[in-house]
């Protein structure tokens, strides 16, 4: 049974270490995206991911979805449209300077995407899990609603949905509010992923201690099985602390945190913990302590590779997991 | 006198050399754009030119500022305002292998300048001369139509006015021909550069020999005192010949032909022809052979150069024109 | 219906441009070997290849396989095992100064491949046509055999042949000649690539004028339908000239020869000329002057991409075949 | 009223990360020089600074100026003169490995800049403010007498005046010491900048706590109005502490201490303090907490920016002053 | 008096900073190996050291050796032979991500060594100390017993003898255990470094506390005069902790520890303890404190550049000794 | 029997290929110098040679002299001394586009040597060959001294003694011409290289022809054995054609010419010849058309290899001589 993300995948440019967008000469590429960087992540550590999106027919949205099929994704389902692709521009932070990104997403292939485009009977056939995220439905009216007949069609087919609620103020330009728009789709989610501002701003639950907002949130969703939560402490733009919890309605766990100095690339950290949490709960379901480790030492080490991919093996993992926190050269 | 140039600035990014897009993990960037080109190339050559554009007001769009600064144009003038700098996605070619582009440069800062948003007045005080180029009228109504406020303005102010054809297929796409716009704009301008293409598609003109196809440019714009053409022959995708003719109403000159081997760089190299003409024209107004000659040379170099701008002393273009063809090392 | 190529990946390690082995203080690393490029070249025209072959299950040998995947070629039956990815280092020649490869390709997965590990039964189901090359069985008896091994099985399946003769005098090591060996399987092959060297030194073939020592072949190989043969004009490392002839039993028709002034990277020519003529058979089987035509034109444009793999689409090759030298940028 | 820096501007190389001399293949290069950088440092935060220094006329003279004009300092006024242009070689420390600098500037255009060259009442008409610093009257007994005369001038004009010590104790070569030279200059200003070292070596004050320091060299040198002061703790090439105090003649205002980990580039933190100064002086004269808070952000923010500049803006400076310690992305 | 290192060098290729395997387009590369890392620090300290090994006669194989001259040490001693110089690829760990080595040096020129290859009475001519570690026994019974036929010789000749056991559990696959092998290796060596795990898995000595371990290590071999051993704590890939302790028979001396944060490249940290003992022992024999105070200073400092080598001076250790932590820029 | 070479070494900084001095944010280095070029070529053909020059003592002198060993080169007569290294910038050109030198080798250590302070005796023991050029003679009147001191030593003790006259015209600032000089020092030598300016120039020697030239440099310096002369004719930056000719005072020996297109880097090519010269004299000394042949060809093998240095066997140079156009991989 597939596995399959739906969203956008998009080409980031980043000036090289230590440089601001003024002073650089050339860009360091790579793809990614958030559903596309839970495929990757999904592949690494040992499903069949497929990636859903709409993207030009041209150099570079070939070679984006050349990019997710070497790390093992399937995009046999993608269909090719719209004008360009969606790019973002990311300068890496150091110590006390912030990471900057600039979204140059607009009029891309997914952005402009629309209900019937995508024959979602087809793409979902022999697929056990749909997982989608609150950028899409973000980006345009028309986006939200190919999101809304994605759900549709996978609530009939039975498959099991997660979200990742991922807020980011920037988007949201058309007029609607996640307010208006998200509560619909995560009603049709069975697994849900958020963060402190993004339960607030988008659902309007708001809770001084984490449990009781997860409560609230499963009060106000309950066709939801799992919530999971993950809080970053920024103490610079080299150094965090991260961690996780998760409730399956009865009990809440919690991850051990992990401090995350020297990191290397920050984006697509949140990402790498929904693909842990969604390997784990297809394959230990029974153990949701496991799960939220899982998934938390899976993000941790995101932050130490290159570009938006985390590419970890699951044994990668389980290693941190189990107390190697990097300080040994495996020979 | 500032000689002023009008259009739009844009972020080049190009494979590292023999590489396609499928292939590259960065991309090489250098700013540039037609006209920013031509102003780039006068600084060189020890004008004082000054660029007109419209820039998003976000870290690419000062850094596209920066670098005219950086080679001696002044950017004053210019206004912020849009969402995103335009950009082009640029694979050199090699030998049988063509070069290609991808435009990304709609909804940019200069794509949305409307009318009425640069104060001409202002902007063209103390300025002899001002170039537009047929890309800017290409992209909307909103700037064909902000081309024609400037030349209008500039013609109550006496400036003389330059235009390069630069005919692009791809652009064109608001529903008009450029035989539907570019008259009027190329009757109120003093200097016309073209290609027998240019000549054809946007004003119509068609002659067998490139003495008639002048005349009869002349003939349909009598307020013309100059009108170039140059012409490219395409051996391979390192190796062009190269010329250009240039009619002052009375008498064509010719220049020599340069065989263009083991090219650099060859984008740019039709601005580069620009900026010589104009400073041709400025400089020995009198002395039209030398003024073909100069500027044929000065897009010869250009082509040994990487990146959009031809950084090029009026003392290196003289070397060439007298027989230096760059086997010595200058110790 | 698929078209499996069968053979091994390397890892191919060069000095940055016009640097010598001794100099360089980083090696640009891209994947490659004869079989594999065919692949790429075959699912960049349009088809869809398998890649079979046996790798080492570490990161080099996964990485190879993503490598594949990055470019549309299946590497779903590749098998795991043996110690090492094999190698290549390659120094670029330039001007006077030749190419040098070093191999270090013993002890590798597949050098160490015995028959009776693939079961070609299985990864021949729904194929069409399979591809071997003179590289396989140079390696050692071992892998000698095993190309016996898949040659019977898809003879019994009625599978289509090919085979590119790839001599390469420095492998070869085993105690056999090509003499030896290369006989019997080429008995099995219906579509033969070869050139004067390979047809005199493998199957003791020598004759003064191509015709007849293609028609030669044929009557050595009854089985055989089409027999092909590449010439290389060795100018110097930078420059050379390039064409071929198809024979099909009746008529022996010549490609045009293509000039290859400033190569970039004339590895794997030979490939994307294998990779053509299997197009060719299969898209226009009744058209032998546009096979050949076709087939050089794609191996003269690998000769302007970095790395072994000849990224070039149909749509490139025709623009090419009609005259398109490359001297236009695609705007 | 324009802010005009004056001093030298050097070619600077570095290895790459983690390399020494003995190992480099290339360098790293920018331009930059404490005065250069006070000027770069000031354009960013939103003034119009002008930079004068003699350079020579070669390309390496032209691009050092090229490179101020891209981050907005204007540069006109600066002279072409001398044999060469000032180097310095810089190998990035690293953790218990110190950074290490090799000058190469003796001979420059300015090491031999002498009194009469520069036009100093047209340099400084419009001028509000002249800044200098201990760097260039060690060079030699010329280019001291050159500071003189242009504070002499300044001082006429009824300019305001700042120095920042430097005292680098490997320049002072030509026979005097700091002591001979630098109380005259000194006595014409009236914003002073120096550390511990500087103050005792410089100028023979020795105080155990910092305000009786301060509060010596007002005694000495009572037409100053501002006295600054830094301090910073190697802890390792990597990570420093830094802070700053300032002297107004009444009161001692001291800013926080920044913890520096994971440090970039530390070379131009004390110029960048110096520029935060200048701005503070000049943009809210009033707040004296705020002006010490403000140098000190900016300088901790230059600690993660490559090169000698300080490319940071005014809203960043005060973005890290509330608190904004780098741990976020700014989408 | 030469001092003499015997043993393999290999050419390592690692990926980019921050990158793995399957992403990097180019691989870094140096050349190292343990005993020649110890070679080189060794003629950066300011002794005269010889590398005696066997590499192929290929541009790969004299490329290394070039290396070697190139950071003063001698290879005129070195013989050519086998078929290819070993590999290892070497992907950086960073934070939580731990470094990963590939080891790709089997049949090798130095792993097809064979006692009587190398004439060693010549080669120990003038020689006062001959190092070698516990690599070179596990590559092959051949190895191990050229390492006796040397070792055999340098007592005959009263050469003084020192080994580092470097135990990799990788290594040893030809069918013997250290335990089988060292011993009598060690039992002609009078220096010996190892670590808690090495004394245990290759002499079967375990003890609780550190002193204990190396009075049983000597009363194990009584012809030893001094036993060192270090320790490493592995807090994460980019932060370690490091010291040592030297037994000269009657005394243990404890180095300081060091905190090895933001590491740069921690390969060969333990070949400069290594090196920094024999140079302590030959140059500062009475001053065992000093001693591994100096070798655990040198060892630090490694950590801080990249490559295998540890190209740092005496006075650089000495400097660090004394407390410069690297937190000030040698000007 | 040593060969000796006498002269500088610089460091040579290049911008990337294709890039000016304005553009490049880094630099390509690599160490060379005429007479360190020729030893370079000499330990490469198979002599041993040893380079004699005076350099700082700081990380940049060191690090040239380590590229000396690393290719083979003795340089334990070298001296340390002086303030600075020599240093070159090189822009590569291309095309029509000319390479340009700008030399910052004033006050090096070489430049600043003085007689005295080489023992010659010492250096020239076991010497059977002096190398040096006029570019040392052109520094100061100090270093001409020094080559005088040099070249009367070494006739004492009956050493052979080349000459490449080298002619800088922005050399030789010091007040003498290189006629005041150069005729002194060439009486003292048995081989001398030149061209046609360099005869004129320095030696007032004008010929129509060339073998009158040399007859007419044979009568000037009857102690001359052998006057060879090269030529080469500038197509383009990228494109030359060389030859030699050779005079034994009885016969002129003409080479081949060489076309050399597609040029990777001309500097260092006189000094391959030259290499080959004295390569030639030495090993084959009755074979004179060999000789000049071997210097062509070893000279135009460098124009296809980075740096100044001609990494390049005799047996290399001997497969061109046979007709090997680099056409060939050599696998």
């Amino acid at each position: 049974m597939k596995t399959v993300c739906f969203g956008e995948i998009m080409l980031r440019l980043s000036p090289p270490a230590g440089m601001r967008f003024a002073q650089a000469q050339s860009l360091d590429t790579v793809y990614g995206g958030s559903e596309a960087n839970v495929a990757v992540s999904l592949a690494q550590l040992g499903l069949s991911p497929t990636f859903i999106s709409r993207v030009p027919d041209n150099e570079l949205g070939r070679a984006a979805l050349g990019a997710l099929s070497q790390f093992g994704v399937s995009t046999d389902g993608c269909i090719f449209g719209g004008d360009r692709l969606g790019l973002y521009f990311l300068e890496h932070g150091a110590g006390l300077r912030s990471s900057k990104i600039l979204y140059d997403r607009q009029h891309s292939g997914m952005a402009t995407l629309c209900p019937g485009m995508i024959n979602w009977h087809q793409v979902l056939a022999d697929t056990g899990w749909l997982h989608w995220s609150g950028i899409t439905p973000a980006l345009s009216q028309d986006t939200a609603d190919a999101v809304l007949e994605a759900l549709q069609v996978a609530s009939e087919m039975k498959i099991r949905i997660s979200c990742d609620m991922n807020y980011r103020e920037k988007l949201w330009q058309y007029g609607k509010t996640p307010a208006d728009i998200l509560p619909q789709l995560i009603g049709l989610t069975h697994v849900l992923l958020g963060d402190v501002n993004a339960f607030e701003l988008c659902l309007g639950i708001r809770k001084r201690d984490e449990k009781s907002l997860l409560a609230q949130v499963f009060q106000q969703f309950p066709q939801l099985d799992h919530v999971a939560m993950t809080s970053r402490q920024g103490i610079s733009a080299s150094h965090n602390a991260y961690r996780g919890i998760l409730f399956d309605g009865r009990r809440v766990y919690q991850s051990a945190e992990y401090e995350l100095a020297d990191m290397v690339d920050r984006i697509g950290g949140g990402d790498a913990f929904m693909a842990g949490l969604i390997f784990g709960l297809q394959k230990m379901p029974d153990q949701p302590q496991e799960i939220i480790d899982f998934a938390v030492a899976a993000a941790a080490l995101k932050h130490y590779i290159k570009g938006d991919f985390n590419l970890t093996s699951a044994q990668e993992v389980r290693s941190l997991m189990s107390g190697n926190t990097g300080g040994r050269v495996n020979r």
